[in-house]
């Protein structure tokens, strides 16, 4: 397969992608206390450690009759996990004994459907493999009850399988990969209109089976709210919904499909509402007094159906550093200098010409009536040119003996301030002089979200546990405080512990009753979610 | 309780309600062939027919420890159907043999657990009933394998549990009537903005477990959209999700309580998005050359997201009928010349002086520019005036010996005349010289629904069996063609056979797993949905 490859051990194509910028190292310096030297490297390829494939030979030539075969290192080390902190401290430093047996890649929905039966059969342990992005231990090689584990790569179930340009409706294989999707769309004139962090290498398939939430959905709307229909091979057949923009028959199977994050099938194919490309986007950044006075303004503009496409308002820290590390130009030191202790909202449309000039002059009248101060493009600009690079410059502190974790939940309005606090003094007691950032995006007209990012001097000896008292502090506080324990990154095998104190013990059993009936061999992503 | 009362074999207080005008008759003439005089009219109580009620006194005791329970023989027969076509003729010849053994209406969430828990054990079929409008046989008194059957009434859960004015959410009681609900809210200057034909009678829980969509759904969105979070009671315990905007934890378990129709539960409580009450209301017609036409000017509106709050485009038939029934008045009779062969599309737009100004100024443009012709405000106030008199004039129709059946579905834009053509041909070929109706209402960016109303003369010896055959007809005619077996009415009985059409032998088992799980005891709701 031609397609391009994330790096084993990180984000990115190798040497590829955006890097802290040199400035940088004072900025850890005196914020974390790390010397912003490098202190650690992955290892290389042939130093991971990987255990033979337990895959025996009939198995194998039944698979590979059914799919693309691939048993080489390279191939179940680069299928080993997804891309959270403990996973890439895992890849790192070369810990791949669990990695898969083999990555099995077919070529259609019945390949698929195929694959799951014979698994099923063989009591083989099945991990979905979309784009990678998994930040919540979703891709885990966790092998349950079972003692051999594929990693089912959709890869090639990629490309617009049919297209309905009256209804704005197309369908998308389960592995199409977003930049080629929405490739592939603006040849038509369309775009999907969902954009999250991990744009880069995510899958629809995967954005659907986790609720991903792109950086638009302010005004695009969440991926549930753009799948229209899906197709999910299980072990035990194929569950599908009808085509139709809305329905009254019955509970919502698609709903139950969406969030399963593998744990029922595989999703083959996307339905989804596309979008016309726009012909005008224009970011631009609003100050604000603090975060209480930003998030006053966004309820409003939620709650008078204004809000832009794109809104994001960085907390007092988040927007200290986003202009320490912007750049050493006159420029940003200055407009820093002048917004410390202040928070900066950027917001985004995209449209018509004349839809984003009208929602825009509508908004920003709104925003200056609520106290906040237009701070033109500028801000808007440096946003969307670095939207994509956090998981990037992970990898770089990561290098220089950094720890840092993302975290996001979502709350309503009147609640919003305890979450942050009790999120904040959780992951400040938690790790040693942690710098905590925090955002508001995503609004909402009863809440909206807050996305933290806490970075501290890592732990060298033992990395793992410094993350998992950080990780068990910060969730507990969502759910002592009433967020829920995932906005858009999903349950995975990270918040599985929590899950049932927000479906309650009857949700999970709903849901555990759900997965014996679609895959009673409880071969699907072990581990994950219940 | 001192709520009010529907009559037992129709719509509306006893001698409330508007009625057909008189010159409803010549119509009903030259367009059926039915005299237009009252040819039949339903029983009195006391001629209905009604089985001892076969609760023990054991079983009497407990439930009525638990909650208020009546058996006598009003409250019996009113609780006995929903409104259903074949309901009401049932009713009104006073077949009431198969009644609820009682009425138990529990005051408290608790208690009607307790109920459920008690019938759960003594194996007492439950029939939960809202507000009792279901035209889908979605409160038929069927017992399943039971010998005692009970109606749930819900009546006594009512009002504002609480309300966060900061998060713009109310918790309602599941039993809450809508203009109560409305009323209520109004107090604290904010509505439901839910406006099903049913508005009169239905209650909050009852349109979340329907999956309801108001008139101004394209504007406000349909129920699922606007309920955050809800609370229901299962024999098996409560399900329940968190009150949060948006939430990637896993499956949308709410999303399974909404459309369940009472087969696994109760929803005693529910948290809804509210909305500012609308300073501004502007209701007005448009006309367009035909029917498609009409829709595609609406397809525009939807996909560059400037659909009014209302939309309903009447088809070349229903346009003219409503013409012919608005009244003798000369302007209505000039405009109703005028438009002989066109189509009526009502918008309405609700929300602050400035949103309403804006929006209309932007939607009236393109609808001109689409096609459109304008015909000011009459059109659109008279829809108003009369926006929930449907169901009360059936009455007088059954009384005149009319067969009156509504029917609704909805799919993409691109099938939409495929869909309105084989729906027509099916109902036109099962009913004797019909009368078909058409309407295009809750518009999406990828679809719409498409509502018809049909009249004939009805079959004096067997009309069951003629409404059975229309059914039968048009809904094959539907799952033929692709469209939704509902889109805002639900399944009930009535659909039932047909879901598994739309959902897959999976989906259905899928359902069947989740009930089996929450109703072990399969006292829930017996025969509908599955």
């Amino acid at each position: 397969m031609s397609r391009r490859e994330c790096v084993f051990w990180g984000w990115g194509e190798p040497g590829a992608g955006p890097s802290l910028p040199d400035h940088a190292a004072g900025f850890l310096r005196s914020e974390l206390g790390v010397s912003g030297a490098v202190v650690s490297t992955p290892v290389s390829l042939e130093e991971v450690r990987l255990r033979p494939s337990a895959l025996g030979d009939a198995l194998r030539e039944r698979l590979a009759g059914l799919a693309e075969l691939r048993d080489d290192p390279a191939s179940r080390v680069g299928r080993c996990r997804g891309k959270s902190y403990l996973d890439l401290l895992r890849q790192r430093a070369g810990d791949c004994e669990d990695a898969p047996d083999a990555v099995v890649a077919p070529a259609s929905a019945e390949a698929v459907q195929a694959v799951l039966v014979a698994c099923a059969e063989a009591g083989v342990a099945v991990v979905p493999f979309g784009g990678g992005t998994s930040v919540v231990g979703g891709l885990e090689p966790l092998r349950g009850r079972h003692d051999v584990l594929i990693s089912l790569d959709l890869g090639r179930l990629e490309g617009i399988e049919s297209f309905d340009d009256r209804a704005q409706l197309a369908w998308l294989g389960g592995g199409t990969r977003l930049p080629e999707a929405d490739h592939a769309l603006g040849q038509r004139g369309y775009m999907l209109g969902h954009t999250p962090q991990s744009y880069e290498w995510a899958t629809v398939g995967g954005c659907a089976a986790t609720r991903s939430a792109g950086q638009s959905s302010t005004g695009h709307g969440r991926i549930e709210e753009n799948v229209v229909a899906l197709r999910c091979a299980t072990p035990a057949g194929e569950l599908a919904n009808l085509p139709v923009p809305a329905t009254a028959a019955g509970p919502a199977l698609k709903q139950l499909v969406m969030g399963s994050e593998g744990i029922l099938g595989v999703i083959t194919s996307v339905g989804l509402r596309v979008f016309p490309l726009p012909a005008a986007r224009r970011y631009e950044g609003f100050a604000f007094r603090d975060f209480e006075a930003g998030w006053d303004a966004l309820r409003g503009l939620a709650q008078d159906e204004m809000a832009p496409d794109i809104a994001r308002l960085s907390d007092e820290v988040e927007t200290r550093m986003s202009f320490a590390l912007a750049g050493n130009g006159a420029k940003a030191r200055a407009m820093g200098a002048v917004l410390r202790g202040r928070c900066v909202l950027v917001c985004g449309w995209e449209g018509s010409e004349v839809s984003v000039a009208l929602r825009r002059k509508l908004a920003a009248k709104a925003l200056r009536g609520a106290g906040g101060w237009p701070l033109g493009q500028a801000p808007g600009e440096a946003w969307a040119a670095t939207r994509y690079a956090g998981p990037h410059l992970r990898d770089d502190l990561l290098d220089r003996g950094v720890m840092v974790e993302t975290l996001e939940t979502a709350t309503t309005w009147s609640n919003l301030a305890a979450l942050r606090s009790a999120v904040t003094r959780a992951l400040e007691a938690s790790l040693p002089a942690p710098l905590v950032l925090c955002h508001a995006s995503h609004v909402y007209p009863t809440g909206a979200s807050l996305y933290f990012t806490a970075f501290a001097a890592q732990d060298p000896d033992d990395p793992a546990s410094q993350w998992r008292r950080a990780k068990l502090a910060a969730t507990d506080a969502i759910v002592a405080t009433g967020g829920t324990i995932t906005h858009h990154h999903a349950v995975g095998a990270d918040h599985a512990p929590w899950l049932g104190a927000e479906t309650g013990e009857l949700g999970l059993d709903v849901l555990r009753a759900l997965k014996e009936r679609c895959d009673p061999a409880g071969i699907m992503n072990p581990g994950k979610l219940v």
